[in-house]
């Protein structure tokens, strides 16, 4: 399968270039608006998988290439770009690639950070609405700690929760989860409970805060 | 201590008043509106603790009263009621009491639950409103499963998260959910940082309807 990561030179782009690149067979694409920061993105990452014993082969290509060259496209840029990138892609993508969405918004205070969903109710719905029709929609990856997933060194034991309308995507997502090491996927419904979802990230933004004994906090759902 | 769970005889209250009577030294007060009702239930949860070899002696009172014997009073009534609750109590504590809020507002459709927080921002913000000047108002116990707080076959391993302005009220608080067995508190931060924390309460009732393997699903932040 071929996994393309929009936005891969950002911090959940890398974490989830190198997990996957390390632990699954996957060709992985790393895509960025500018192709060529998108090339030394995967020099680095190459560079990293290979202290680390992994004789890795990652692609670099602009945003569009990526998409259109995947079966799996992961949409992991900030939240405000989000429409616009699924715009850009809009013609390279069909019924056969499942769009994925890790994006949250947020706004912080002096008190901490705070959920601040767009009109759709969600990132994850707003994805669904500008994604060409037909193509389906999965929300997953959204609490997951930048930090902890680019440090290779750090072996964790973390869910992800995952909402679609499409059971066939959700599936495709849940199973190439279930390849990240230590990652357990989980059910957590159809896209209208995104918001639900993505209101853990401020939270575990807010956790890490204020206890001096925890950083890039993440959750385990049991 | 003092620690009165007005609505006690509702589920997080049953389960807080059986976990707090067998872990802790602590006089727990069960509160309903109606005495006879507080009474029936101190009854009941008695009875299940001599079934777990404990010899507990709890009291059942009207809200009221309770509140007015407790240094920490629980509001384990519904949102819809937390208000009308602290209102009824208002003359029955000062600046030495403890407000707890675990409320969460929601609502379910066919999707799933979602968070549907008062105009104050969130229930423990309501209260903190509504309280009497200078009583100190922390919310915690939010996300717990309230069928899993109330089994005491069940050793469970669980965080609350805490948040307050009152950082003595807050460490009460605290030093009181350390005494739980398996139960870890942590900080979220103040007040202004409730409505993260109750959101995580429809999202744990989605997981453990779209997980077959899981119910009565809890929260662990690592």
């Amino acid at each position: 399968m071929r996994i393309a990561l929009l936005g891969g030179t950002g911090d959940i782009g890398e974490g989830l270039a190198l997990r996957l690149a390390r632990d699954t067979d996957h060709e992985i694409l790393v895509g960025s608006r500018d192709p060529e920061k998108a090339r030394e993105a995967v020099e680095e990452y190459e560079g990293t998988l290979a202290e680390h014993g992994v004789d890795a082969d990652l692609k670099g290509f602009a945003n569009e290439m990526a998409a259109d060259r995947a079966d799996v496209v992961v949409l992991s840029v900030p939240p405000y770009h989000v429409g616009d990138t699924v715009d850009a892609v809009a013609d390279r993508v069909d019924e056969d690639t499942v769009l994925v969405t890790p994006a949250v918004g947020m706004q912080g205070d002096e008190d901490g950070m705070h959920y601040h969903p767009p009109g759709a109710g969600s990132v994850t719905e707003l994805v669904a609405q500008r994604a060409p029709d037909g193509v389906p929609v999965v929300g997953a990856f959204h609490n997951l700690a930048a930090g902890k997933l680019a440090d290779l060194e750090i072996e964790f034991d973390l869910d992800t929760l995952l909402v679609a309308d499409d059971a066939d995507a959700k599936k495709r997502v849940r199973d190439l989860t279930n390849e990240i090491e230590g990652l357990r996927p989980l059910d957590a419904g159809p896209l209208a409970n995104a918001a639900e979802v993505e209101s853990v990230t401020p939270l575990v933004i807010n956790i890490a805060r204020y206890n001096d004994d925890l950083e890039d906090v993440g959750a385990k759902w049991i």
